[in-house]
């Protein structure tokens, strides 16, 4: 007997919903152990996380979901022309097929290899770079990357290897437009920074690590995070080693903080930052929780909306001039003597710097372009491991003008390649391409921001974000989202623009 | 082909270890929900919570089981002769299978019901309270000891209905061997209360119900549980406002607790009571986590461990001697002028009150012995539901010598009876007795208890309460462990001579 297809839709929806329960109970899991957790029930929730990850993999691997959508995908659900292929339903059929036909390519022991590895070399890495020892990594980062190889074999690719890889990150994205775009921006940005690596004219940068008492920065934190629409009713903010943003459920969005008494950077503009992830996961249409339409895009977009809420707007002028009286109350022996000028100018502070996660918003880009090229060369095997300490040295050196004194602030800074994460650095670089795009229509759009922030008002921007990019879950791809809202197609131009518009002035630019 | 006994334990093991992986998953989200979880998501978070009871509950009535467990129980692992039962391997064997065949005697129709009813009920009660409005309520009471009459009567009993339902909660227990005890009790009991509310000396009860700042009360409580032996590395504190104790793995024991910032008991003794709870959880074998060696014996068993730190240890004035400077340092405001023997008077004021969450040692178990009476008379029949009212008012004025003046503070105040917890209630003064009979088995042993408590030295007790009770599991029923551990079966005398040498003084009574 056949089922109509609305009725498969319907069975197909039931079973993605109810693994959705399963993975959002892995999430919360995950959230503890990295928020609440006691110190030493570690290995019980390892234990938890492998069995539940084990039941979503035979969940998402149901035969059934094959038949089901081989189905679907052939019938009139998934009606594939036009703007009826952006609807809903034949979302729901596209996506959940696209996910089901890349999972059952991987073969069952390439996956168990690759988690192992992953979990060894990861631990390998923590060693390595306390003891600064590349050598004792360089076997598993070999090994890592010979599995990556036989994964993007196994997934398949038109143009290149890394393109396969690319896709779990940033669906549908092509290293020949990553190359063509971030090869654009660094030609424009490598002579901004070393421009203003030069310059005589310096903020005093002092003024952020004075002393700005924990309890103060939390309240100010929540108190901004709120104001700009993170939606305490519907999550919250915790404190964390490593923050993060992860999503519970539909009206539970987790977000995370880490506090630097000596550093008013670090909690604010993370805060700032993981509520802009927050308020992408709070936009999401929560009706379709657990299926394509109701779920984020690509990381790339992600991090367009928390870079476009820390960068674009909360080191904007007009962020401060509404909210540096308030926190002139909350900070009264750090910034009571300080003008919004010099405050605004510390926050700015630009200058080339060794690691990524503390880099500043223009040359954080150059630290991903390194990242990017190199395991480019690393993948298709143009370059060995062995010789990747010297290769990111001089990159370094060429993009940065500075050169890491030893491989623990170099090459063994980031856990990515260790945890198999081969083909996610760009999406950071994409974030904040897509961010100031993004940034440009709604301005142009809803006429004149700044003004609007001046005033306390991030209700209209917010809205906005909703509207254009949040509701539409995975209707569409990063690359057609990006044209339907801005017009264009993705472009290092806006963002070299905003970077000079800001810059040049507190530099002395010409 | 027929598997070799071990062969098939081990099978046995690991699907009740797996099973018990899903069971702590929902015990963490049943924490998060009590504790951190934003209001809005509680929807989800209960569709999350019914699919892995779900699962649990298929997992834990798994035909496979039921084979498992016959075959070994006529196998020689079951050795079911003197000590031999009392092995880790026969215990494993008897309590899964008493716990499966139970469960498959239920069908699943009113299983169900039971769920449903409960769920209507506990809605219907909370309107009920709020408008003091028994009337209301009153046809989902009738429902709920239809259904559990129904309930005893599939599970089977020897002598009373009341026996097959407290066997939920203590296992093994007789309402007759219960009715007994508690008679007991209640003789003694009645008088002794009735004679310290006709006295004339009472204690200055407004000390504790000065301002007791939270963040002091916050820091106390944990330095006072941790020094007893609640393991912070193995467990957290946090607020609710319902405190409970839950364990999420091995190393992973929860407890909560509420502040109110005039009323000094309320988190400190609650604390301490939690921190019993999972003093007792921490005890627990870890290896056997998940299965009958490794899990508490009894509700009546774990109040036992929980009263025992919060009234004969922590309201004990050997425990004040070494405490009360520190008290003193935390609450200068309240405490600095109070004296040891004002405050250990105000700690142990005993008056009859309406609430039983809010009563004090003495008079506590009475408001136990008029919801056992009562309950054992609705299941019987023997009361209607539409005369309960009445009937508890008089039964408060007989034991209590008070009466309430509604129902919202008389027969609506407990949620117990809504969620379909009938026998539940007698655990409580279960936990009161086995308290005091351990506390005097345990001072006779160790030589001396208040002389150690004074020194700050509670590891002696902790230890022995450890190797006495904890570590044994449900290796012995709750009746064996306590002939075991003090050579007599459970009795009101060491409960009634506690409360006498203690209370006589305060209040002046021959």
């Amino acid at each position: 007997m056949t089922l109509p297809h609305q009725k498969i839709f319907d069975q197909l929806c039931t079973h993605a919903r109810e693994t959705a329960l399963l993975a959002a109970a892995e999430s919360a899991l995950g959230w503890d152990e990295r928020t609440m957790m006691p110190p030493e029930a570690a290995e019980y929730r390892a234990e938890q996380l492998t069995l539940l990850a084990g039941l979503i993999h035979q969940r998402r691997t149901d035969p059934r979901l094959g038949e089901w959508l081989g189905e679907l995908a052939a019938g009139p659900l998934a009606s594939g022309n036009g703007e009826g292929a952006h609807s809903d339903v034949a979302t729901t059929i596209r996506q959940l097929k696209r996910e089901y036909d890349k999972r059952i390519k991987l073969p069952q022991s390439l996956v168990e290899e690759l988690t192992r590895t992953a979990s060894l070399a990861q631990h390998a890495w923590e060693i390595a770079r306390t003891k600064d020892d590349f050598a004792s990594f360089q076997p598993h980062l070999a090994k890592t990357f010979e599995l990556k190889r036989a994964q993007a074999d196994a997934l398949g690719y038109v143009e290149s290897r890394y393109d396969a890889l690319v896709d779990d990150f940033e669906p549908g994205e092509r290293s020949s437009n990553l190359e063509k775009v971030l090869a654009e921006l660094r030609q424009a940005l490598v002579p901004l920074v070393l421009a203003i690596a030069a310059s005589q004219r310096r903020p005093d940068a002092t003024i952020i690590a004075r002393t700005f008492p924990i309890d103060a920065q939390s309240q100010f934190s929540r108190e901004a995070s709120a104001k700009i629409g993170f939606d305490y009713q519907r999550g919250r903010l915790d404190v964390t080693s490593h923050p993060f943003c992860t999503g519970l459920g539909p009206n539970d969005c987790r977000i995370t903080t880490r506090y630097e008494e000596n550093f008013f950077n670090c909690a604010f503009f993370g805060t700032l930052h993981e509520a802009g992830h927050g308020i992408y996961d709070q936009g999401l249409r929560g009706d379709w929780y657990g299926l394509p339409p109701g779920e984020a895009i690509s990381l790339g977009i992600h991090e367009s909306q928390s870079r476009l809420w820390e960068n674009l707007v909360g080191r904007s002028r007009a962020f401060w001039s509404h909210f540096f009286p308030r926190a002139q109350e909350c900070f009264p022996q750090a910034l009571g003597d300080v003008s919004l000028e010099a405050f605004y100018g510390a926050i700015n502070d630009v200058r080339p710097s060794l690691i990524r996660v503390e880099a500043d918003e223009a040359t954080y880009n150059l630290h991903i372009l390194i990242r990017f090229e190199l395991e480019q060369a690393l993948l298709a095997d143009e370059l060995k491991v062995a010789d990747l300490p010297t290769a990111w040295n001089e990159k370094y050196q060429t993009y940065l003008g500075i050169r890491p004194p030893n491989d623990a602030d170099g090459v063994l800074q980031d856990i990515h390649w260790s945890a198999g994460l081969v083909g996610y650095f760009p999406t950071y670089s994409l974030g904040n391409l897509y961010a100031s795009q993004f940034y440009d229509a709604a301005d142009e759009q809803l006429g004149g921001l700044e003004a609007q922030f001046a005033r306390g008002e991030f209700a209209p921007l917010r809205s906005w974000l909703g509207e254009n990019i949040h509701r539409h879950g995975q209707c569409y791809t990063a690359g057609e989202l990006v044209e339907k809202v801005t017009g264009k197609p993705l472009s290092h131009a806006p963002l070299i623009a905003h970077l000079r518009r800001k810059l040049a002035p507190l530099y002395g630019l010409d």
